[in-house]
């Protein structure tokens, strides 16, 4: 059992979340893109603080700061990430980094805290947890710019101070594991009524573009028997997805169409050529390839009726992501004890650092509820007391898992 | 009957079209954006041709540039436009234009010749035509902008020289009528084998921009059972104006969503807004109020069913103009006499200063066949014959209707 008298200090704790709040304030959230001025003083900031709760701060080449704990015992790494998405959330990731560190302080050993960079993906996807666990090639860091601006990463580097610095690797057989706190994001827990997310899977997420190939041509004079509508070809796709997708997902399955464009996109034209973007997101493997075949089904069937060309491009598939069994039981115990009868466990239909993690060593998660369930945005909260129960949780969970 | 002996200069007249291409050459069409360099130097050169043939030119305040005859007879006004859509064809406008100078050289008096400036819409709807009959305010040009780089209407007038010209009107009472050829822009004399179109009217076109508010949020994190995806609510829009249009049209009637936006439009964002444009074309006003109840009945439902908020905005109503039955007799005519059943009644899907001009005027369109229906496209085309044919057939019945 974890030590009974061993608490966090919540008003610290808070109070390490407001002041890194004012790196980058935008209204009640935070503006704190990667390698941005009041992102790197961030991160700096984070260092001060680590160096006086007793760890031994590093940051390195891809901008990942580590806080190393001192002596020789079993360690935990904990940790997420310090930059946001644009104009956005206050608590998207410094929640998992800051309760890494007053864990850190409530247990006195045995913590190794970690802020990975651009988890959000303003230069890339995951770069810097795929960096910590080697991961990410130096053709990687190369070939990637902001996707916002475009100034190439090593720019950014640059500039930031980083060009020179080596790049740390962790290694997964000197930690009992990896252990990461964040915000739901979601309002599964809200909406239950509940306060604590014991995260049994990390979803994969399977994207695709979709292509429509027409003939433009003049809205007025182009009967429709004739049309070759890149546009119309698209709307009956998006519909086919949306009549097939429900009567083959599982539960937890969730599909997005976030663009779209037609081509040219003028009033009186008929549109030549279109385009969606389509992603999908499940934790069984099983539903991902269901939905991918149905996909496939539906551009052979488009193809096959015409008038326009269906072009179907996989973007990206990621593997789902299982957590750890033991840590979940301990994440479990610590909230029965801290918040009886008010804990589940949930799949996370967002993609995090512990995904990486979870492929060099044991990895869990555990979710806090979102007011409203907001997030990337800059109303994103969650209420104090959920803030400190979380982090009384995850510290016990820490201990029990240490003290095996 | 026309003069048996009267015949136009093909060759002349070819020649002419030739060199009018010449003004912003694009691969085999042209750039002739109203008001940049080449179209005003294309108005230019139009005034010479206009003086050698006997008219006196003019170029007024809005560019529009008209050749009057001498003498005191009956008159006709022949005419289109000069300018072209970006990248466009080197025939739309410049062959009724240069079809109304050939009839003017041909019959040696009676045909006034114009050229209406901006009936493509680079800085407004028809400035032109509209001008030409009194409708175009001082108001609207303080209020005109270019579409694609936003340059003011009345410095482009400025950059022009024409800042300071009066702008001319035509008095109906003076005319006959107006009489404008123009390539069909679409396939139906072509598919049928047919030489000449004689236009029965011009189609209304009736404009919508429908909104659709959901709530933006994240595409992992957020149940489908919970989303307000605007994007999803306005493919359900599409599919029931797909369903529904077909069944409720003329036989004419065609429609078209030239342009899909959804807000903020990006993969792992489900869609807050979406905002779609909308247009229908026919020449039957009880087929257009049928098509816009449709329209109202489908934001109406939509509303109710939820979740996501639709908008239904007009945004113009033209009225269909029928074009003069004598004017299409003598047209017929001389059709039947040059191309024997080869041609056919027909209206107009695209708009046409035309329109305007049967304000104030009888007035009346020819169409010749535009290869593979093709226009607002630098590969629009019309076989030289067809061409030569076209200016006969109008030469003919503006004889025929100068004659009665």
């Amino acid at each position: 059992m974890p030590p009974s008298n061993m608490t966090i200090d919540g008003a610290r704790l808070l109070g390490d979340l407001y002041r890194l709040r004012e790196f980058g304030t935008f209204k009640t959230g935070v503006h704190r893109p990667t390698f941005s001025e009041v992102d790197m003083q961030s991160r700096h900031w984070l260092m001060e603080r680590m160096r006086e709760a007793g760890l031994e701060p590093e940051i390195d080449g891809i901008g990942n700061v580590i806080g190393r704990g001192r002596g020789d015992g079993p360690r935990l790494l904990l940790g997420s990430h310090l930059e946001t998405q644009n104009e956005a959330g206050w608590l998207d990731g410094a929640l998992g980094v800051m309760y890494g560190l007053e864990v850190a302080r409530a247990l006195g050993g045995g913590i190794d805290v970690v802020a990975w960079a651009d988890e959000e993906g303003h230069y890339g996807s995951f770069l810097g947890s795929r960096s910590g666990i080697g991961l990410l090639t130096e053709a990687d860091i190369d070939a990637a710019s902001n996707r916002y601006h475009g100034k190439s990463l090593r720019a950014a580097l640059k500039e930031a101070g980083l060009a020179n610095r080596p790049r740390f690797t962790v290694d997964g057989n000197s930690y009992r594991g990896y252990l990461e706190a964040h915000i739901e994001q979601g309002d599964a827990l809200e909406a239950a009524g509940l306060k604590i997310g014991v995260v049994t899977s990390i979803v994969g997420i399977w994207q695709y573009r979709v292509n429509f190939a027409g003939v433009q041509n003049h809205a007025g004079t182009t009967r429709m028997a004739i049309r070759k509508d890149a546009g119309v070809a698209l709307v009956k796709f998006a519909t086919e997805v949306e009549r097939l997708f429900p009567t083959l997902c599982g539960p937890r399955s969730v599909w997005t169409v976030g663009r779209i464009t037609l081509d040219p996109g003028a009033a009186s034209i008929v549109p030549g050529g279109a385009e969606m973007l389509l992603q999908f997101r499940d934790a069984d493997m099983a539903v991902l390839k269901r939905l991918e075949a149905t996909l496939e089904d539906i551009t052979a069937r488009a193809n096959k009726s015409g008038p326009c060309a269906v072009t179907l491009t996989n973007l990206s598939r990621s593997i789902p992501s299982v957590m750890d069994a033991s840590f979940q039981a301990a994440l479990d115990r610590a909230a029965e004890r801290h918040a009886p009868g008010l804990h589940q466990r949930m799949p996370s239909g967002a993609g995090h650092d512990a995904q990486w993690l979870a492929r060099v060593m044991p990895a869990a998660m555990l979710f806090v509820p979102s007011i409203g369930g907001i997030s990337h945005h800059w109303s994103e909260n969650t209420a104090d007391e959920d803030i400190v129960l979380g982090a009384q949780v995850l510290a016990e969970a820490a201990a029990d898992i240490l003290a095996r």
